[in-house]
Parts: structure tokens; C-alpha cells; sequence
């Protein structure tokens, strides 16, 4: 990056400003984007209230042009400071925030196109990379690491709940009625993912004896299944926080060497680790 | 299997290609029938919506011939290939396999013999065996083994979660009046387990103060036991994790030899194991 | 006991077959006893479904009547086979026994005296008893002790949780309007009981803005808090499983010693711990 | 505090029965506190509900009163028997103490000033605090201090969950109509909470076809990710339960010391902890 100061030096200052957040102006770069995302995410929750809309549509409507310049100024400024733009425009987030962007312009020429204001729901993800400034992010990558290295055993849960699901969809849409709500095998496996997640809305509800009896057992099992995840993500957590093979656990005291002071000495230890002085 | 390869070649072949996986050809005779036992439960699914199965009949029915015909000739190369074709006929996996597939010829004997349909989501297990190929088996076996360890111990907690259930189902049924829905006991029970399993639908729901608060405690109850089977399991499942067959866990003692003073015998140790000492 | 055998032999006996199950008799005492608790249980959930008892009046009183005649005779049986009746008479199960004989009795001088029958669900704990003889028991006591050491740590979680809807529950009440059901506190308690727990019957829901914001809020504590007795009871099962201080867990091999053949040598063993001989 | 006794002995005595608790008299107002406190919220209780205000006013109004007198007493008590009054007025417990007297004589001036009578419930924290006695506090400050270890962890759980329901609540907004109750995407955001949860109250449900579909994705997915806290608090009591103050875990490393071929040493060791050699 040092390299090119000369012939592109505020491309390199855009860039620091907009990518990276070791600067001041790096700092408060992240501060209003984070802000403006959080308003423009509330605009739009605001903008579906029909009683709020109605009353203070003017106002809205005027942040909504506010936030949408901001993000227009924000696309054009991340397109320009990057050197390969094409990568960033096809990137995940440069999706996101191209179709952020658009929908109030759009609106002038598309009818509905306000559908799109949906997405920027997804803006609020690069809040989290933002705040990977903060030391919050050591514990996510812990959660995201223990969560991988359980993939697996949660993929086989999952799959044989689903299938738990469809046979007992279907048992449960040939024992009940459409009455009852289960007008067809794939609402009767609704209702029974419904049950076996404990949610329960009951919009569908079995009302026959035999459904009643069986949707028992469903619940019971449902009720009982959820300790699979629990234990396998437990036991991942466990082991990633406790450390890998290479680091062991061993016991140390609060001795203090003689001659550096340095502590936490192991327990059988007899010299000290830093100076190599007798304890 | 390969000394009878010169009189029925052909046999073996046949038995390689459905019952192995291991050449080309079996591997694409497993994902061929994946996809068609996939698309068979679709297929039932889909006739069971009244809107899809007017508009669609002809193309489901035609569909619904093309996985019959196919799981009939490999009903059929099942039987012939394997040496006791009874012990398939029997066994649950054949006992499935037929059963999905005589619904549709049995439909010109028999009116309402489709309900045999819904069996064939049973066939969705057999892609779980299918699945051996990949690496998921092995979590499967480990989340089996951990299960059927903590077997004894989950059949105490539904007994009890049943007994409770069938208590309190009692007592409601006492509190409530018809109006509420407790129009009976095993109504009763039905509500109580909706209720401990924190699925609660409130198709059924207590309207006295006295049941209410009944209600109340059976739901903190409820809220409370779900720890037990997740503890149960999640110990299991850290035991199956941790220690590997080879190193098995003793019970060793603080005595140390007489002679060398190593300890951690085995509670059962006679001599030292470092220097061979009487203990 | 066998020194009272020659003046009341028959009472030893009576005894050893109601309270033992050592000899044969015993066995099938338990094994009668378990199946009339289950049957007169299912008797009286079966009389409280009204379609059933009108068609099946006379059968149901006839089994209820061998049910009570049995129960009347194990119950002198068991008061007579006693050293000390009384102690066994105002015994918990001593009372349960009572209660459960007597309804059909006082069904001829008092009326409703049927709703006694329900104590007969209580019966089924003594199944649990019966139980002891299988290995389950074994299980149940370890549940038991984790339970039991867990209970300091639950009583806080609890009587937190009590608090904490009695919070919500009161300043729900002063939010939400009659018309949602928030009809008077106790009411909102029960409410923010019922979605604590995740159970959520919906019978009573909120309608204005912020008492659903305020639900959303008690929802996602409701969810969260369910980690801390799992978590509480989770370490406890796992100290009851690994042992006490004095037993500590050391690596073993297979290697069998070339003298005596003892295995389940230490990893770091040198001599064999049974004779002492070289490995 | 014992200097003082001189010239202010009563307002010691004072401050020992109200704030200390090692005299009788301590203890004895530490009862009578706790017991008016929960009758104080138990009044609050009755009081909303409308046929016991109906029937028994007269009952409740003078309770209410002694209730008033005594916390009026202790009010004033408390603030001449403390040295830096101000400071109790304005903490936590000093506000909800104030705030708790006064409702009663507002009422004379100031219509709806009962409302500020659920403050009550605060009261019962208090509660919490002179249980202090009691062996329950060591249990409590434990698993309050396991939960103060995974706040980090928990933290960005919650706000995982919470972008997830904004973008999950969006999108069932855009699919689902107003008729199924999805009016509006913050009224979205609140069903999709009550789902990922687990609560399911019901009184908004999907209607669509595919809006069924994402609910079940939902449901699933909250069933699910209840693991992860649950996880975490597990794994922190573990560590809590476990490790005591003076033997903490340090990482270290395989490699072995060139003098004495120690091996586990700190990775922070530069010298052997066995010989003192240079690492």
C-alpha cells in the first residue's frame, strides 16, 4: 500500500478511511456507518407501520433520502479506493449494499420496488464485522469454532429429525381430519416440527384420541431430542475452551521466584522458568 | 462371494451393484435410488394437497408409475440377487420396500389402499444407510453409542415425567371444569404433558385461579426437568468424546510403594508398578 | 425375623411375600400388584371419559370392584403382616393405599366420594418401589444424588425466576388493557409465567406496542435462563459420574502381563501391579 | 462505629436491628420486614383483582395501611440511624423504598398514583439480600459469577439472535399477508422472536405455503441454537466448580528441557522448571 502514496495518495487515504479503522477518521468512518445502518434499518420497520407512516410520512421520507445519499456516497467512494472493483461489486456485502442503495431511485421508476428496502436488514450484518474492533470478536470466532467442529454430528441430528418429521407428518395427516387442520402431508409435517420444537402455536391442533396420544409421544421426544444439540455443542465448547493437545493443563502455584519475582510456577516445578534460579 | 462367480456371474453382479458401493456402477445405482425415494415421498406429499393434485393429476400419476415400475425391479433384482431372498422379504427394510411399492397396483383392487403411500417414508431411512459412503456414520455410531449409554437413566426420567403427567393430569382434571376443555382424564394427561413439555398449544387451557396456578407450577416443573436428559446426555456424550477404547479409565489409590514410593496404583494392585514391589 | 418363625409362621410368610421379593411368590405378588395398580388406573381415567362410561358401565364397575376387593385384602394383608401396623397405616403409601380403596365403598353413603379414585394415581409410585428389583434403580439413585446436590443452586435459580415474574408480571398488568387478558396481576403473573417457560398458550396475549416489546424481552430471558440449570445439573451428573478425589482417572493400556496376564496396566507401568513381574 | 457510642448510642443501636443482622433484634426486624414485604406485594395483588377489591376493601385498605406505617417508620429509620443519608436516598433500594411508601398518601391527593404501588414488587430483592443469611448466597454468588464469565459469549449470542430476527421477521413480512397478522415488520419481528424461542403463542401464525416453510426453518433453528448458551454456562460452572483460586491453567508447550529433558513447560518459560537450564 506504501508503495502507490505517490501517484494515488487520497485513494489510499479513502481507502484507510473506509476499510481499515486504525485512523481517527477510520474510527468515526464506522461510527456513522454503524449509525446510519441502525437508522436505516429502523426507517424501514417505521415505514411498514401503517399509523406512522400515514402521520409522518414527510419525515421519513426525508431520512430515507438522507441515508440512501449516504450509502450512494459510501458505494461510490469503497468502489473507487479498491483496486479490483468487480470483486467488491460481486462480493456478498457488495450485493447487500448496492441493493441497499437502489430502492428509493427505483422507486421513482418500479412500483413496489420498496420490497427491496427488505435487504438492508442484512446491512446490520457488517455492524458485527465493524466490531471487530472490540474484543467481543475472540469470543464469536470461539463460539463460530466450537459450532464448526459439531457441523457434522448437528447435520446427522438434523437429518433424522426431518425425517422424524415426514413419518410422523404423515401418520398424524392419516389419523386426523381436515378439520383439525391437517389438510395435507406437508402441513401435517408443519404441525409436527411445530410440536417437535416444543413451539406449539396451536393454529393446528389434533382433536381425535389416537392424534392426541400420538402427538404425545411427539412431544415427548421433542422435548427429549434437544438434549442431542445441547450435549454435542456442550462437549465442543468444552474442548475448545480447555485448550488443544499441544497446550495441556497443568497445575501451578502462586510462588513467586526469588530472583525475578516471575509467577506461576509449576507445582513440582523446582527451578524458576524465566531465570532458571532455585525456588 | 467370489468362489461362486462362474455360475452366477451375473448374480453377483447384480448383488455388487444394490447391496455395495464400492464400483462405479453401485455408487450410481445409490444416488439413482436416493433420488427416487426423495422424489416418490415428494410425490405423496404433493397428491395430498387437493389444490396440486387437481391441476397436476396426470403428471403425478405418470411420475408415480415411473418410481413404482422402478422400485419393483429392484424389489425384484433384490430377491434374485441375494442367497436368502426370505430373510430380505422379512426383514424391515423389506417388509418397507414392498409395502412402497404395491400401493399403486393395489389401488385398481382396492379403493383407499393409497393410505399404504405413506409408508414410503419409512424409505427415507434407507438413504441414512446409503449415507455410510460418507464420513456423517461415524458421529451417527458416536451419537448412538452416547445415547444408548444414558438409555437406563432416560427411562427413569420419562417414567417420571409419565407418572408426574398422570398426577397432575388427575388433579386438573378435578380443578377444571368441562368449559376449560378437561372434559376428561386422559384429556387431562394430554394438557399435562402439552404443558411440561412447554409446547402448549391453549386449545386446552386452565380458566380457575386454583388451576392456573396448578398450571403454573407444572410449567416451571416442566422448565426445570428438561436439564435432566440434557445433563444425562451431555456427560455421556463428554465420556464418548474424551476416552478412546485403548485408554481405559481405573480406580487408582493414594498408597505409595513401599519400596520406590511411585504412586497411583490400581485400587486392585498387589505389587508397584515401577519397581515390581510387594504393596 | 426367623427367630418369630415357630409361634407366626404364616405371618413371616405373608410378610416375606408382600414386603420381599426374594422367593418365587413374592415375585408374583410384585407382579399382580403392579398389574392391578396399572388397570385400576386406567379404570378410573377410562369412567371420566363420558362416551365410555355410559356404554361400559357394568364392566368398568365390575373391574372396579375386583380392583378394590384385591386392594382391601392386600391392605389387611399388609396391616396384619406388620410388626408395627400404626407406623405403616400414617405412612405416606400407607395413606395412599387407604385413600385408593375406600372410594367405591363410600360411593354407597356419600356421593362425589368418586373423586377420592383420583388419589390412585399416586399408586403408581409405588411401581417405582416395586422397581427396585431391576437395575434402573441404580440410575435413579445417581438422578437422585445430582439432583439432590444441585438443590441449593436450583432453589436460587428458582426463587429468582419467581421474582422476576412477579416484575413483569405487575408492570405487564399496568401496560396491557383488560381486553388482552391482562385482567389483574396474578393474571400477568401467570402470563409471564407461561412465556418464561416458553410454553406460551396464547390464551393471554399482548396487543399494544410496548407490551410486546416488553414480551419479546421476557421471551428471550425465558430462553436463555433454561442454560443455567441445565447447566447447574449438567456439572453435578458429570461429578457423580467421574468419581470422588480419592479414585482419580489414570491412562491404561491392553498390555497383559507375560506372567500372571493381569491387564490394564498404567501407560507409564514398568512392573506389573498384580506380581510384580517385569513388562 | 464503636467510638460514637457515647454521644449517639440509640442511633447505633438503630443502625445494628435495621441494617446488621447478629443481634436478635436484628434478626427478629429482619423477619418482620421480609413479611411485610411479601404481604405488601401479596396486597398489591388482591387489590387488582376485582371481585376480592370488591368484597374484602375495607380488609385490604387498612392492611394497606399498617403496611404504609411500618415502611413510613422504617423509611425514617433508616435515613437518621445512617450516617450519609443522601446516599441511601438516592441508591437503588433507597428510591424503591420511597417509592413504595408513598402510594397510599398520594392517593389522597392524586387520582392514579396506586399505579406506582407495582414498584411493590421491587421490594422483594430485599429479600434477596437478607437471605444473605443463609447458606444460599455462596450458591448464588457462584452462579453469578459463572454468568458474569460468559457475559462476552452471551452478548454475542443475543445479538446474533437478534439480527437474525430482524432478517427473519423482514422477510415473513414481505411473504406473509395481513390477514395472518403480520401487519407491520416490527409486529414480524416480534412473532418471528416468539418463535425462535420456542414460546408460540399462536395469535400470530402463517398462512402461506412458503411462509409455513420458513417458519419451520425458524423453528428449527431456534431449537437448535438454545444449545449454545447452554453450552456456554455449562462449560463456565464447570470451570467454577472445578478450579480453585490458587491452581489455574497455564498453556504449555512439548518442548523438552536440552539439560534434564523436563517436558511441560510455560510457553512463556525461558529457563527449565526442573533444573534451572536455558531453554
Amino acid at each position: 500500500m506504501k508503495e502507490h502514496k505517490i501517484h494515488s495518495g487520497w485513494k489510499n487515504s479513502l481507502h484507510e478511511v473506509i476499510y481499515e479503522a486504525d485512523t481517527p477518521l477510520g474510527k468515526f468512518f464506522d461510527l456513522v456507518l454503524v449509525i446510519l445502518i441502525v437508522l436505516s434499518v429502523i426507517l424501514v420497520m417505521l415505514e411498514s407501520v401503517k399509523e406512522i407512516d400515514e402521520h409522518y410520512h414527510t419525515v421519513l421520507l426525508t431520512l430515507e433520502w438522507v441515508v440512501t445519499i449516504f450509502f450512494t456516497l459510501e458505494y461510490i467512494a469503497r468502489l473507487i479506493s479498491i483496486k479490483k472493483p468487480w470483486k467488491y461489486v460481486f462480493s456478498f456485502y457488495g450485493i447487500i449494499d448496492f441493493v441497499s442503495t437502489i430502492p428509493l431511485y427505483l422507486s421513482y421508476i418500479l412500483a413496489g420496488s420498496q420490497v427491496l428496502l427488505a435487504v438492508r436488514a442484512f446491512r446490520l450484518l457488517r455492524i458485527f464485522r465493524i466490531l471487530k474492533l472490540v474484543k467481543f470478536m475472540g469470543e464469536a470466532s470461539q463460539l463460530k469454532a466450537a459450532l464448526k467442529a459439531s457441523r457434522a454430528k448437528i447435520a446427522v441430528f438434523i437429518y433424522v429429525v426431518l425425517i422424524l418429521s415426514v413419518i410422523m407428518g404423515t401418520i398424524m395427516y392419516l389419523i386426523e381430519s381436515d378439520e383439525a387442520g391437517f389438510t395435507s402431508i406437508p402441513r401435517s409435517i408443519y404441525w409436527t416440527i411445530v410440536t417437535l420444537t416444543t413451539v406449539g402455536y396451536g393454529d393446528i391442533a389434533p382433536q381425535t384420541n389416537i392424534g392426541q396420544f400420538l402427538a404425545t409421544i411427539i412431544m415427548v421426544l421433542g422435548y427429549g431430542i434437544i438434549a442431542v444439540p445441547t450435549g454435542i455443542v456442550t462437549v465442543e465448547f468444552s474442548r475448545h475452551k480447555n485448550g488443544d493437545k499441544a497446550k495441556s493443563v497443568v497445575h501451578t502455584n502462586t510462588q513467586a521466584c526469588p530472583s525475578c519475582t516471575a509467577e506461576g510456577h509449576r507445582d513440582d516445578a523446582t527451578n524458576c522458568y524465566k531465570c532458571g534460579e532455585l525456588l
